[in-house]
């Protein structure tokens, strides 16, 4: 079985990621976040803001429309040059991207076709209730010009000298005539995206530094193996003067997972001109007044996830409940802080002093942990359900448990066991995740 | 100045909320949330979550996908009846809601229009790069669909029994013809939403718990008064008993906030029957199979947003830094939880080794609160700026720390000070911040 289809397959099984709109035949590659996916993304983009945000003194995050502005896009160049260039069928006016198929119409068998037109990847709609061309507006292809339209505004409210940034989690969407590999390419994404304004003088510095931080959180998501594809002279936009996309070898082969460009002073100059509005920075000391230069660091929270995925996935041998035996078990070997559940409750039996015993250690521990209470089938069975969804901690309550008052703790990796009184168990468990 | 403007003046000045593309004019009524009015409500969003999902052993989270397959949308009525009726200037085709206007066209002074017709408020685009019927799809109106349409694979995968909950956070989107009241109503907007699924004989029950949870939320946001418009029968939906919307008096007038109601078996028999999927559950006790009933309860975080905003401003009579005097302040009473900033770091003076010990100080908090740290002005300012967007505690650091290691924390409500030991600073705040 091919790797992706075993990701595909353990998503949809265990609750990670279901086809969106399934029951109605799904829609075109697009995809809900089950129960653990949205735990899963949700530790993505805490650990993010967190990391990018709270924690450093040079940053804000914002939240802006996904609906901005057309002039926005004009002004961006996405009117004009966010596009696709398609062949139509001159029979049955079915569209395909220009080298995508091959003399014949896959729908008609038609082998006329237009000459290669550009086809704009925005979604468009209207607001309010007339359908006409002035009404016409965009979903946002990209979250990086909601921190560029309200620059001003920060420098205005925040307080900030340079370098610092802007950082923004959210939605974007891209009319990709072909979205494929699961959730690699789809029409709506998530992006965590920052626009950090440096000083000319100072742009191959903190190019560095955020290519750094890249790695290192590469590092800390799991991922063991990544490419720094510089992107030559001639193929970069003409503006930027160095590009690196981060490239993974996913299973359908190597492609980009996060990107890391300098635009130069690019896009604020640009929006200067377009809107008329002063982008510009003045030094507090020296009195120098200038646009500023930005990095912009991009990470995808969807290819994220799914890079997380692979990687965390492994198949191993391991001993049955039966002593000496061994079985196959799946394992997600996640990194602990992005597991979607961290600690599950078994208890031994059913049996009602257990149940009790079992109930009140996961009641309690529902307070500061995600937690999960099972207890259908064999502790082995059991064991392989939380292996299969990376949960780093079983704990399992046993009958001694109602005399020593402790339990035991099963690592997911090691598959040691430790003897933990009850009462020290949250503080063994906080030690143990916040490693 | 009207209520309503001081909060919107604040909310610009301070970095809550902007005008939505600004630079460019702005866009119908919509509003970017900047760095304060992103950790707000980041704040109201985490806090919802860990209380209704993490927290709670019968609730599991999803993140469905925005565009859904238009079928759910003709299965869930919303694409014959989720509309507005319209009449259209017979001149100049502009379009207003019906009894909008008297008789004249506001924009070309005509006096013929047509007949009302209705106007789906759903926002449209086309899938794909062929703007045909076919591939048009929908922006979803709620969040509730997602949940409906993805029952089947919870019950599959969460192994959950009645009564349980799938909640959501995330964008919905309509097309409204008259948005206003800042972020009152907007286009895109966002929701929390719980479907509680029970068993019929038990709705009222779970009815009176969700509506309890509810008033409970709502304390905790600090909301002092509220009401619960009980919906008559003849005004709800045919197949809803019972539905109370949850009202507020906002300065425009007595608006709903929230909304609960039980919406029997209705949504997930018609996604039954219109996708031919057996969407009933089975009690793995009684061996009973049924339909489960769907309690809703509804949040819009918007609107959490402005009424915590509105029940946190004050203004009041404060001493100056200089005794004996009294100045205005505006300072925002959020509950402690609700706060965009928990910590001001101010260092006294701006001299270097009280800067250094201060940063010290405020590097350290970094790790665990958000924080902010200001040297620019009177200590006196510096209050009144933390003040006014909240901050409860702000940390001085005076001539007098560098002897006794310690500072003084000042509260935002009571504007009380205590002396504190640096090394015991973060205990302290623990412990008061999470009362």
């Amino acid at each position: 079985m091919d790797m992706m289809d075993k990701i595909v397959s353990l998503c949809k099984r265990r609750g990670f990621i279901f086809p969106g709109s399934e029951i109605y035949g799904g829609l075109a590659n697009s995809w809900d976040y089950g129960p653990l996916g949205a735990e899963l993304k949700n530790n993505i983009k805490r650990e993010w803001w967190k990391r990018f945000v709270h924690q450093r003194t040079d940053m804000v995050g914002i939240d802006s429309a996904l609906i901005m502005n057309p002039k926005v896009w004009e002004a961006s160049g996405h009117l004009k040059e966010f596009s696709d260039p398609l062949i139509e069928c001159k029979k049955c006016h079915e569209r395909y991207r220009d080298g995508e198929i091959e003399k014949t119409c896959l729908k008609c068998g038609n082998s006329e076709f237009t000459k290669a037109k550009q086809f704009n990847l925005m979604f468009k709609t209207f607001l309010g209730p007339v359908e006409s061309e002035e009404n016409v507006v965009y979903f946002r292809p990209e979250t990086a010009q909601g921190m560029f339209v309200n620059f001003k505004n920060i420098l205005d409210t925040a307080r900030k000298h340079l370098p610092f940034g802007i950082a923004q989690i959210g939605k974007a969407f891209r009319n990709e005539i072909t979205p494929g590999n699961f959730i690699f390419r789809t029409r709506e994404f998530e992006q965590m995206e920052i626009e950090y304004f440096v000083k000319e003088s100072e742009w191959e510095k903190h190019f560095d530094k955020w290519l750094e931080e890249m790695r290192v959180w590469l590092r800390d998501l799991g991922v063991k193996k990544f490419y720094e594809n510089e992107i030559p002279d001639g193929e970069r936009a003409h503006y930027s003067k160095r590009t690196i996309d981060i490239e993974y070898d996913f299973p359908f082969g190597r492609e980009e997972l996060y990107g890391l460009a300098y635009r130069a002073d690019f896009d604020l100059k640009n929006h200067s001109e377009k809107s008329g509005e002063d982008l510009s920075y003045t030094d507090s000391k020296t009195g120098e007044k200038f646009i500023p230069h930005v990095i912009e660091p991009t990470w995808g929270v969807d290819r994220s996830v799914l890079v997380a995925m692979l990687e965390a996935y492994h198949e191993e041998d391991a001993p049955t409940a039966e002593k000496g035996e061994e079985e196959k078990r799946v394992v997600m070997k996640f990194p602990k802080w992005l597991s979607p559940v961290k600690v599950a409750v078994l208890p031994l039996s059913k049996k009602e002093n257990l149940s009790k015993k079992a109930q009140e250690i996961y009641q309690d521990l529902l307070k500061d942990f995600v937690c999960e209470y099972d207890e259908t089938q064999s502790i082995g069975k059991r064991y392989r359900r939380q292996d299969e969804i990376g949960t780093p901690y079983c704990i399992t309550v046993d009958f001694e448990s109602l005399e020593d008052n402790a339990v035991t703790v099963r690592d997911r990796d090691t598959m040691k066991q430790d003897r933990i009184k009850i009462e020290e168990l949250k503080g063994y468990l906080n030690n143990k995740l916040t490693i």
